[in-house]
């Protein structure tokens, strides 16, 4: 990446942090890399797994943000299509190709309505989430409007506490809307339990499962029982996706952070108490970073800070070292204990971010790697698209 | 922001919130809004401080990330140029024609040296950090590889716990280096104390920056021993300001948040005991937000998440409303408290950010509203920019 040119505009490489055929070595830091062969073992794995149990896995693009990554999951995984939480990242999948996209998320504002309603004619099935009767004449009418049909999924809040309706009688009430409106079609319904995704305990994950699955019987059962059968039960993620598989009512899938991992993840057991980053899924998800301080004996600084992780789940965890800590991020800066004082400058070290999704959003790319060379370098596609 | 074109392939404003003449009540949300008579007025402010007390005022770019809003300091707030924290911001305000550029921090990969030794070619003074003296021969190595200049600093850790010397004889052994070293000049001091500036007590911070005043102090006595002259004894936030102007050793302020301000700084005091978002800064930097579900009756849910703020200094708050609060953050959910039912679908909120910096470095756009109308559209010029 050294500029050679005698041209003093030119400036080679500052927006990009390698190309592929790079070393390694050579790559500029701070960036996000990508262990393939970690990451196709993951994407295989899954689609295995649902495959086995006889679901659809809908990969969650909200998390990756890449189209490159979703085809990977749709080639080795089998995924059936994606879903993503806002109407600037489905225009951007529909874009690359991606062929049925669910907007897991109620969309209100009439001017992305109006947005949403026009993605179809680009080839795509696109299907949104709605938890409001009066969300049904919206969509209606804009579809009508582009002479486009939209697929609409109830949102049922089973525990995450947020979007959603809470009983089988008010999503009834909008199913019914839906059938009767034009330019509509009612598919089912969106049941993603977010909360109890990250509680370390199998045993927790599953107590609270148990009761999201319960509502979502009876909502199924109500639907029948009007004569409107949900072709799709969609949820389940990382943390709780062997419960909805098992559940006999779910029959999709929207796993997202298994392909990449991260330290919160990682850090919650399996049925027999394990870790799932030991035993489940591998780490394929890293913040490259380079030391570029050490005026301290004990403590080192690294050039990955605020700017290039998150820490709403916690600091990031440095790879395969336990002699030296990441103990704080201030905005560019990353601080490390190094308490035997055995880091140089510009040692490059790999972080494991505390939470990938918000992580992944900050950066404009991958570097895939494999056996010690860049093999690709991905866009993250819909980075920043939050409208 | 509605696309009313028929050609299916063309998505009208999906990456831009919204443009110059657009009413406020149009710009699609979530976004970053800047009032521009409160960022003028502050702006201005800063500018008549730092004159009155014989001081250069040096904004810091790593805050905004934007040309126009530095170009802005420059013209009305008499900002002698920026400061920013790595060479891809560098090379976008020399890109965008700001003249003196301070590079204040370190930088030891070869690469990103090679970069920054390049960029006194587009006419702009470059000044970078140095903490360890074997940094002066790469740097002087690559300057003189390129025939240009760079000018030196010497970073003294007078409190931060990061990057720096802690003695005035190291300081002063790097500056001798400095001096020696070919396409090198040796200019002065960075000496910036991150680590206090959001301690809410006007006591507490003053007690920090008596002992950080102090270190500078002896490391500019035993400077002028040596018979090496510091032109320039920099640092100062919005924090802080007040402490370096007064202290008789400092010549540059280094303030960046005051211009936007963020719901962490805004809650310090002043020596009056009073929030410094009440009598000193006000608040210019806003994410707007739409409500876009409101399934259950005491609880709302906006468009605004981890996606287009961030929560390492707290959560943000509502502006103007004390009726309805923002109580939790998910990837691209904002959970906002409305025990009374008052809030609308698409009711739009203005969200004053935890911390300025890093969400900032999320976003694409400013935009630029008065008296109810978007007057300007601001590219965030240098997001992204880590390497």
């Amino acid at each position: 990446m050294t500029a050679n040119s005698d041209f003093a505009d030119v400036e080679v490489g500052y927006d990009i942090p390698a190309l592929p055929g790079t070393d390694e070595a050579d790559i500029q830091t701070p960036c996000l890399v990508l262990d393939l062969d970690a990451l196709e073992r993951n994407i295989r794995k899954m689609g295995e797994y649902a495959k086995a149990h006889g679901m659809r896995h809908r990969s969650h693009g909200k998390m990756h943000k890449s189209v490159d990554v979703q085809k990977l999951q749709e080639r080795l995984g089998g995924a059936v299509g994606v879903c993503c939480q806002k109407v600037s990242e489905a225009e951007v999948f529909a874009r690359g190709g991606i062929k049925d996209i669910l907007v897991s998320n109620e969309i209100r504002d009439p001017a992305k309505i109006d947005r949403l309603a026009r993605l179809p004619k680009r080839g795509s099935r696109i299907s949104v989430c709605i938890d409001d009767v009066a969300n049904v004449a919206e969509l209606s009418a804009a579809a009508q409007r582009h002479g486009t049909s939209l697929e609409c999924l109830v949102e049922i809040d089973c525990g995450a506490r947020r979007c959603g309706v809470s009983t089988a009688e008010a999503a009834t009430g909008i199913a019914k809307a839906i059938v009767a409106a034009p330019a509509l079609k009612f598919s089912g319904i969106q049941a993603y339990q977010g909360a109890m995704q990250h509680l370390e305990s199998y045993q927790d994950r599953k107590a609270e499962l148990d009761v999201a699955i319960a509502l979502v019987k009876d909502v199924v059962v109500a639907l029948h029982a009007a004569g409107l059968k949900p072709e799709i039960v969609s949820g389940g993620g990382t943390g709780s996706y062997r419960f909805e598989a098992n559940s006999g009512v779910y029959n999709e899938l929207q796993c997202g952070s298994y392909a990449f991992m991260d330290a919160d993840y990682g850090g919650i057991t399996d049925m027999h108490g394990n870790r799932i980053d030991k035993d489940e899924w591998e780490n394929a998800l890293f913040i490259l970073t380079s030391v570029m301080s050490h005026a301290k004996a004990g403590q080192a600084v690294c050039d990955a800070g605020l700017k290039v992780l998150t820490l709403d789940s916690g600091l990031p965890v440095i790879h395969g070292r336990d002699d030296v800590t990441y103990v704080n991020a201030s905005d560019e800066h990353g601080v490390i204990e190094d308490p035997n004082g055995v880091l140089c400058i510009n040692e490059k070290l790999k972080l494991v971010p505390g939470h990938c999704d918000p992580t992944c959003n900050l950066h404009d790319w991958y570097v895939g790697v494999r056996r010690g060379k860049v093999e690709v370098v991905w866009p993250v596609s819909a980075r920043g698209k939050a409208y």
